[in-house]
């Protein structure tokens, strides 16, 4: 017998629906915030990848050698191909311009709860707009969209990764200094964090301040305790037009600081509290990156989230088990009732029912069976001498309730 | 700048929309005929594919080794997926089990017009009945799926490889010998056959029938020229079941073989007239796999539809191009008018409409400059004078005219 290859998932039919219907909600609520969807291939050559995120993400990806001797990796994320995307593409399009995503991504890593090797992304871009509500669009997305599949325990944590930056700069770090101080902090390293900071001979009180920034956690009534400035405005106002937008539930969080170099201002992570360890479902901010991939500037926000994490948090919280229902079954009695019921079948689909029939020429019982447990809402049954006469038996599976009816009066019937 | 994989594709938002509404189509069609949806993995073991293909399938495959040493390959097609599920997981639901699917797959060859290294399909299978019925469904299913699509130029042949398969039988051929019979014939190879069927010391005469049944092709009126027995009965009650089932412009191709020794009975070919040389749309046939995989003889049938070349098909014969409409755009004029606007943004969003607003803080000309690009239905522009009195400018942007409107009556004017 063959295995399914460790990390990745088959899909039945019931569970398939229960994502599908999750996925066509998340979409829809993007349409309605006024983006569109675009769709990017399943691998890339490998080089995309390792520009956005460094050298070291090879060791997490699937890369390969295609038959070309290309390196080649399936997509681990998306957003460096909607850059590359944007870059060929789409920069010419209206700005602001913007955009959502979903498919699967793959990492090489150990399988556990809420880590698989072939995982789903649902993510959205925004390219072209620099203003706190763009950023405040993104977020309220991205809560709209939790929302739509059912998820009511999670919570949104906004930070500002432009405020540890500047800091940092205004003590002539190089670039490269930044990375490694604010990779200290992103680990949560104070220690490392000191000493880096004493061989830089950075002032006790600087290095304090620092590391109190991290702790500025609340409601925006913090951000009082922040020095007056671009970034406290920027925030302010951005939460503002948050609340305005509905999204009232959040929390600054300054520590926020997403460990990747090409954030550059507003941070944003939201947690579902039912998952545990791994309970981040969404992750994202402003970020700069079209011009690594060869673009002209642009600013860009977004953020990318966890289907299948997002899945698992609603279904903790026990989300209603969606179940494709039949409309109705159809059982021919007799041989001749075989063929006539056909015309009926196609009838009935063609007015857009859902609609199967006895394709085994079983008994009565052994269909009737059928029918119930493929959750059949109705069933008609067709022997020879109702059919002579124009009709058929209508019966209701939840009732019990079963009638004659004229073929001509079904498809009414059977839409009340 | 990067490029993309050679063969591969990135959608954009128009392509995208076009996509993902012919695929909803062909989705919502095989609810209707009460198949249920699964999914499987991208990737899987190579043995998997070679089971079922043949070693030689990889030349053609995107196969590697993982970084356990594990060899893996880009699934080429879903067929054998949905074996190895139905072995595993699904053998135990209750049948018939009507299934369908769709996701990329994979393979290393020249890209040229409909051909791709990474494309598209959309399958179904149905397990455990083996009735004629059972096979009218099925090519009843692809058809109207094509249909829905919105492609009227496609030709549906039917041929039974169960015919030739019995007399190769009869004449105590192997099943290698048989498989390199059916490859001549496959291949149309005449010269080729002929030297085999002298060599086997096969007569002149079941030679030569065994070749005019492969050009027997036309209406159903050519099976009369069949001798009588089990197979002409089938198709003849296939043939009767498929256009009960309102399915009437199909011919008859006992020509077809498909060249793949796990066909066993029933098998047909959908081709649309304007693809030229890569005409062929979907094929399939009743074929005997479970067993390969681990599992217990079932009768299976299906079919694999290739979605790119359906929707190539479909905008050849001129499919309208679809577009996501936006329902409304806002635009604020003045700051504070910026602020109140969100509340009626959010409102509207609620409302289930799709809303999009300025994000640029632009002019209200060049912000009605977007929102014609954009292809807004409507626009709200709101004043401050205006939204002091409760109220906003409609604007219909087709036919130009606008007027004021209350803000607690925009809803219903909207979803007029």
């Amino acid at each position: 017998m063959f295995q399914r290859p460790r990390g990745t998932r088959d899909f039945a039919p019931d569970e398939t629906a229960r994502r599908r219907l999750a996925l066509e909600k998340m979409r829809e609520t993007a349409l309605r915030f006024g983006f569109r969807e675009i769709q990017m291939p399943t691998f890339e050559e490998l080089e995309l990848f390792t520009k956005k995120s460094g050298p070291g993400i090879v060791n997490e990806l699937y890369a390969f050698k295609d038959k070309g001797g290309r390196d080649i990796a399936l997509r681990p994320e998306m957003t460096a191909q909607v850059m590359r995307f944007y870059v060929s593409d789409l920069s010419s399009l209206p700005k602001p311009l913007k955009l959502f995503y979903f498919g699967p991504c793959f990492r090489y890593e150990n399988p556990q709860s809420g880590r698989f090797r072939e995982f789903f992304q649902f993510g959205a871009e925004i390219a072209g707009a620099n203003t706190p509500e763009t950023d405040a669009e993104v977020v309220a997305l991205a809560s709209a969209i939790i929302s739509a599949v059912g998820l009511k325990g999670f919570s949104i944590r906004i930070g500002y990764i432009g405020i540890l930056r500047d800091m940092l700069k205004e003590l002539k770090l190089s670039g490269e200094e930044i990375a490694a101080a604010l990779h200290f902090l992103d680990k949560n390293d104070v220690e490392g964090f000191n000493l880096f900071a004493l061989q830089k001979s950075i002032s006790k009180e600087t290095i304090e301040s620092i590391l109190s920034i991290r702790n500025l956690k609340g409601d925006t009534g913090i951000l009082a305790d922040l020095i007056d400035g671009a970034a406290k405005n920027y925030l302010k106002e951005m939460a503002r037009f948050l609340s305005l937008l509905g999204v009232r539930d959040f929390q600054i969080d300054l520590g926020i600081i997403r460990g990747l170099d090409y954030y550059t201002g507003m941070v944003f992570e939201i947690d579902a509290s039912s998952l545990g360890a791994e309970k981040q479902i969404c992750g994202g901010g402003s970020y700069d990156l079209v011009p690594l991939f060869g673009g002209e500037q642009v600013f860009t926000t977004g953020f990318a989230l966890g289907f299948d994490r997002v899945l698992m948090a609603a279904e903790n919280e026990g989300l209603p088990q969606i179940v494709d229902e039949l409309d109705v079954y159809v059982i021919p009695v007799g041989d001749s009732a075989r063929e006539k019921v056909l015309g009926i079948v196609e009838m009935l689909r063609k007015a857009g029912l859902s609609v199967d029939y006895d394709l085994m020429r079983r008994s009565l019982s052994k269909n009737m069976k059928y029918a119930s447990l493929a959750k059949a809402k109705k069933v008609i049954i067709a022997g020879e001498n109702e059919l002579a006469k124009g009709a058929v038996t209508l019966r209701d599976m939840k009732s019990g309730d079963q009638k004659e009816i004229k073929i001509e009066s079904l498809i009414e019937e059977m839409k009340k």
